[in-house]
């Protein structure tokens, strides 16, 4: 999420979700921290989403429900994979979405839009010139400059050089391809590996990959027509958002073609492919269950060609190989990168990010999408290409930059960082939580109930509870020598310690104890009953 | 581990240790499960150790240990490596490491074995040509076709050719790159990029790779010499290592060039170079110690030039992302792949595997060293060499091929799978502990401590303790409401309930509770005291 904002006005760009890194223990999502905008809920006059991808859209029913009826502006097809999601929030009420053209302008408090096409792997996906006060500033939103994409609509390189024109301020320019030399290949370059796929297979063609690669479903249908293969769609995410796209006009699907699932499976194995969801090792995902067995329609099979048209994103590598060595067991073919160009980037690599900077001259210039390392790579292109070093920022989330009088600086960083979304909780887990959870995953914990006798000692050996630390049931002796070990070592405190004094002591006697005999370290919770 | 049976007689080669998987929460290494040959200890009458990289030798401790006295064949480095690693064990005395040259024949039982020359990245490694009663069987080991190495030996081809005009049985061969085309770059590739780090190089420059990359270290003590740096090393492993193979002749490191790593820190940055280990993200190794401050006396700085001579083993790529992002952070310059070519791989690709095969010809194909996506791969470039598919063996690890009478078959797979290794205990964890694990990492848990009145009712509202699931300090009322709801659910339980059936009622009672409440399911354990 982006945030722009002069005197008291507030243009908000984007609000998208973040697979949890992996020791992020128990997180289903991340989305941004924007606790710095709660103060100046007023302010804020208006949301822009650049394009239907969840790292771009994914927060938005959080975003809504904190904003509601600041007006949201978009593509056509971005509204209607947004209401999609909203709808499914139950928050659709709460505000409303105004499309306009991808070359289409809005007045927003003093900022002036103008949507411009970039392309990308979904159709309808704008940059945009934001005309402040301050200057004219791009932001590149997800770009690639293919020239001949999959819906036929090349980015606009005149509205490009007119913003140049005009003299850009700043350029926010997208950095997740900037540590790789070169031009990332168009969409239609993976169209021969596909054909080789269908032409070859003798049996299902399923073809995975993200819900909303709407482009990659044209391109599919378009194969399946040509092979003579019926198409069925796996994955509800990935069915609502085809409907949409069909009903918009944005897929061109001919009649006929595409059949449900549960008659696909009937039909002969050659006649059918079949589109489905996972690719990124997802358990619960349609792949991700066709390689364990537990998708009620699909399972993986020999004769199946299954291809993963996605690149796994990075931290999710170890999934989704795990998910490509289950679908060869069970005997399948899968076609995945390196083994065939089954997927291209949908961003720009070195060479088109030159471009855009080239075609911009911006005075500015701030690396935006990606992490540290990506933002420092883009960096470094942009002094490359002769932007004095003083005039590119390289900063992480939170950092704003403030313009006066036509010149920049950084100001300090905004406390924040992740919201981490967990079940129906919102921002309710923190460090410390994740921390018990890291501690708990590693070693898991032991209980230990102790009571007291008339006297105050001990009654008896403490009972012992442990779980993630030993298998209890193989682990009998080992535990009553625990139990015993810490009657022993308490067996000299006065009948009158406090519950607390003996606790401290009971865990001090037991993490000494179990370090030296396993050297783990369980979290230990005492308890005097 | 490979083992090679006939009647009586068991042949073991190598026993290495692999990185733990992501979901294999708290587990610090996994060693291969050679229970099947627990009842065998008596028939095995060698083992042979390839080289001295970790995934090849570092299970050799727990090897030694459950078979005492066995001896050990290996080249010299490897054996000088082993012996550091079974010292540090304390169970050197245990065995005895006989070292053969790199075209050393030994016979092991009814086994001859014949070594012979193979490139990688450390020196003396070989490849095994195994003649058994029943045929000639190749075991190429971790290769690649290096034709430049570092250390100037380069791959046996005589030998291969002499395999081939004996007639091999069966070519065992290493799959890590057969997903990828082409041919892996020789290790004298990366001499330019690294040349290139060190004439820009205005501070330090600091080179992390694996602590038994001997090739490296040599390329490194070149290099620096050439640039006028001293060089000193960081991180134990790779010291000792590095001693070791300097004592035998391995490393040619020119006098007066090491320095102490207190001393060069005292140095003018651009006289000193240092070689680190920690390039797979591990965080208590020198380079995550350096990016997040935690190093006695290297700390990323401003000036730094860190290369990462080494690519993310699969699934630590997101450790590796996060220590290159801080060192940046901390205004290092940091070098890795892709952004210049400072690591190749030591293993062959495509191009190299089919050259393997061709050269010796063998009956048999059976791919090793991979997940089975890469063995799926290898056996594919086989095929097409014109190896019959049913002479080719795409099996997993513990699957027996047997060889009579010059035919092969696969026999059923021997249960087992990984041993893990979580502290000093070896093979205790298993997937119950493992799914408790994976439990406490989602949700942590919720402990319910119920007191019984003198009717056998609840005395009071429960006491309840969490950790992992929310914030306790944050969470008090929504504690004490689920606190109420047990009790006020249980109140008409009959007093003479027992203790289990008061505990099965509570759990069910906050199971549901807290699931409709925060759609988390932290594990619930009832305690009556």
């Amino acid at each position: 999420m982006m945030a722009y904002e002069y005197g008291r006005n507030i243009l908000l760009v984007d609000g998208g979700i973040m697979f949890p890194e992996s020791d992020m223990h128990g997180i289903d999502a991340v989305i941004p921290d924007y606790s710095y905008l709660k103060d100046k809920r007023d302010l804020v006059r208006g949301i822009i989403v650049t394009h239907g991808h969840e790292d771009h859209t994914g927060a938005m029913p959080y975003v809504v429900k904190d904003f509601p009826n600041v007006p949201i502006y978009c593509t056509p097809l971005t509204r209607g994979l947004l209401e999609i999601k909203l709808k499914e929030a139950k928050i659709l009420d709460k505000t409303t979405i105004n499309a306009l053209p991808t070359d289409g302008t809005v007045n927003i408090g003093p900022f002036k839009v103008e949507f411009f096409r970039m392309c990308h792997s979904i159709p309808d996906n704008v940059g945009l010139g934001i005309t402040t006060p301050a200057g004219l500033i791009v932001h590149s939103g997800d770009f690639k400059f293919d020239h001949t994409p999959v819906d036929g609509h090349k980015p606009d390189f005149a509205k490009l050089a007119e913003f140049a024109g005009r003299g850009v301020l700043a350029l926010l320019s997208d950095s997740t391809n900037a540590e790789y030399p070169g031009i990332t290949p168009s969409e239609r370059d993976i169209e021969p590996a596909l054909e080789n796929v269908f032409r070859d297979a003798e049996g299902r063609v399923i073809v995975a990959t993200f819900a909303s690669l709407i482009s990659r479903v044209q391109q599919v249908v378009n194969i399946s027509e040509m092979y003579g293969r019926k198409l069925a769609i796996a994955g509800a995410s990935m069915m609502e958002n085809i409907k949409i796209a069909q009903k918009m006009g944005y897929l061109d699907i001919p009649d006929g073609i595409l059949v449900k699932l549960e008659d696909a499976v009937k039909m002969p194995p050659h006649e059918v492919a079949v589109m489905a969801t996972g690719t990124q090792g997802e358990p619960s995902a349609v792949l991700g269950r066709m390689a364990t067995g537990r998708h009620s329609l699909l399972n993986a099979m020999p004769g199946d060609s299954i291809v993963l048209s996605a690149h796994p994103i990075p931290g999710n590598e170890e999934y989704v190989h795990r998910i490509i060595n289950r679908l060869f067991q069970k005997g399948a073919n899968v076609i995945y990168s390196p083994l065939a160009q089954v997927h291209v980037s949908g961003h720009a690599r070195q060479e088109e990010q030159k471009l855009l900077i080239s075609l911009l001259r911006p005075k500015y210039f701030i690396p935006v999408h990606g992490e540290l390392r990506m933002l420092t790579a883009h960096g470094r292109l942009a002094r490359q290409l002769g932007i004095p070093a003083d005039n590119i920022f390289v900063v992480e989330n939170g950092t704003p930059i403030e313009f006066t009088d036509g010149r920049a600086r950084k100001l300090d960083r905004i406390p924040g960082g992740y919201v981490f979304v967990d079940g129906s909780g919102v921002g309710d887990i923190g460090p410390m939580v994740i921390r018990d959870r890291e501690m708990l995953a590693r070693d898991g914990f032991i209980l230990l109930v102790m009571r007291r006798n008339s006297q105050g000692g001990l009654a008896n050996d403490p009972e012992i509870i442990t779980r993630g630390f030993v298998y209890m049931k193989d682990s009998e002796d080992f535990l009553k020598t625990l139990a015993q070990s810490v009657r022993e070592e308490l067996k000299n405190l006065n009948g009158t310690a406090s519950d607390t004094v003996l606790k401290e002591k009971a865990v001090d006697v037991l993490n000494k104890f179990v370090y030296s005999e396993t050297r783990r370290r369980p979290m230990i919770i005492p308890v005097v009953a």
